[in-house]
């Protein structure tokens, strides 16, 4: 069980390799849902997501001898960046495993941060047989996305830092990939904020959480179909059994509302969002009579955007 | 002459209509650059622009018998938006004179900030009479998108918040279109920093102010050509010998220069902003050899775009 004295002495020990990011909210946005929204703002964060911190605090807590082995991932996404700047702060080696066919502004992003990339084929054997050769090799600790205490409790910092700075909070929302962020969300929302409920947002075309929690056990996604390029991967066995127990609720929602709640976000709080982190908004916008009159906090989890991509998606 | 008391009780005046707007900075930016940037954010400002502060300012000094009769303008852009909202908040009139092909986007944000519209013919002849008609008609007080002692003194509280948020500023930048924004900054560097340098940015296809200052006299544009729509104005009466006197400086840049800025500032600061907005960015990736090691304070203006434009742009 991870306890609410983790999370302090993480927060703490992360303080030098993350931002406070700032929580925005926009009148016109308010009156257009009928709820008071609280944005809670990561594209703003180190390496433009909130994964900087979970990456932080697992780099942060290795040994001298682990350090000096380095650490390893397997990401194509913003793991990975995160992962690598917080390697390279601590002087540090980072290797990260990603597939041939990744973005090449990822790839660029952690070439800048200073991680050593290898390439392995786009498929989920390739990337594990990869990443176990370059651990054997190297020595260094794997650093999971999701599926480490350590991750899970550096992404709970986010949510404790929405509540310090929102008072009474009805609900708070994230999206939901692999449950890194999403279960420590509700953990901390649990310790200090916990008359409120926790809502998670997943597209429809990569709906395992949902799944899984109907189910009462894991059921990993197969083939995800969505533009929310961040939440393709499966619960894992650290994530689920949180999510299960604090979390209230998993809406789904088509990659359509998830376009309309990113454009509404472009356009009143002006600000640059990945296309994931417009889930958990869509979600409120597609059940909009359940919050009236609530106040929601809501984490907007990056913002890094190939902007060409964007270009598509708004032409 | 405009006197920096003026401009303190301007501030002053305003604070119930506009925002204090943050200041960003990135070290991704910095690094690129060679120098320290410091982004005056006013695309978060009320109405998404820095036009909020002058128009603000213009309705409020208006008296009991001028307000009862509303105001007016002639503006496809944030200053019809600005007034609009102002007078609204105030609970008086405005009449907004729009030119039948102003984008959509602009009139909906007039339209939902409580103006009326009334529509042109889009040329400068249609747009004078219109107004002039309305103005005999209703008796509104015109209120000028720049060219107007209350709106510059209005623009200039802006540049002062920056001076006081960040210190020691080498140079402070602004683009300039009619000169509202840069006339007010540049009393206000003039007042408080007074050791800063004032340099401006001007899209080449609409350079003007650039012109006029090296005649010594207002050259009026004609046929602006730029992506840069919120420039496209020539400086006034009002705004040239401030521009003349305390402005050391006009950088002109392409088109291509300002997408190229436009892009970063999306890519790094996370933000969404106008393309007016990236000019004197533009300028200081251009000349950035004579930046290096500065502290540079540059006003974002304005974050109203159409996504569909944008995407064209992007794509």
């Amino acid at each position: 069980m991870i306890t609410k004295e983790a999370i302090i002495a993480a927060h703490e020990r992360i303080q030098s390799l993350i931002h406070r990011t700032p929580v925005l909210s926009s009148e016109g946005i308010d009156a257009l849902v009928g709820c008071s929204v609280f944005f809670k703002c990561e594209n703003f964060q180190k390496v433009g997501a909130f994964k900087m911190r979970g990456a932080a605090n697992a780099v942060m807590q290795l040994s001298d001898e682990e350090k000096a082995k380095g650490v390893a991932t397997h990401s194509s996404g913003n793991h990975a960046a995160a992962l690598a700047r917080a390697a390279t702060k601590l002087g540090i080696k980072s290797y990260i495993v990603m597939p041939s066919n990744a973005p090449e502004i990822k790839k660029k992003a952690v070439k800048s941060y200073g991680g050593e990339i290898i390439e392995c084929e786009p498929n989920l054997q390739a990337r594990e047989t990869t990443l176990q050769s370059v651990v054997d090799r190297t020595g260094a600790t794997f650093i999971h996305p999701y599926d480490n205490e350590a991750v899970i409790i550096g992404q709970a910092t986010c949510a404790k830092e929405l509540i310090e700075d929102v008072a009474d909070l009805d609900i708070i929302m994230s999206p939901v990939g692999g449950g890194g962020l999403l279960s420590g969300t509700a953990l901390s929302t649990h310790y200090w904020a916990p008359s409120a409920t926790v809502i998670a947002g997943e597209p429809t075309g990569a709906d395992d959480a949902a799944r899984s929690m109907a189910a009462g056990e894991i059921i990993p996604m197969v083939g995800p179909q969505t533009i929310a390029d961040g939440l393709l991967t499966s619960l894992g066995q650290r994530t689920f059994p949180i999510i299960q127990e604090y979390v209230n609720e998993i809406i789904t929602v088509s990659d359509e509302e998830i376009i309309t709640a990113m454009k509404i976000i472009y356009e009143r709080l002006k600000i640059v969002i990945e296309t994931s982190c417009a889930v958990p908004f869509a979600a409120l916008i597609q059940q909009k009579e359940r919050f009236q009159g609530k106040r929601v906090g809501i984490i907007l989890t990056g913002g890094n955007v190939d902007l060409k991509r964007l270009g598509e998606l708004f032409s």
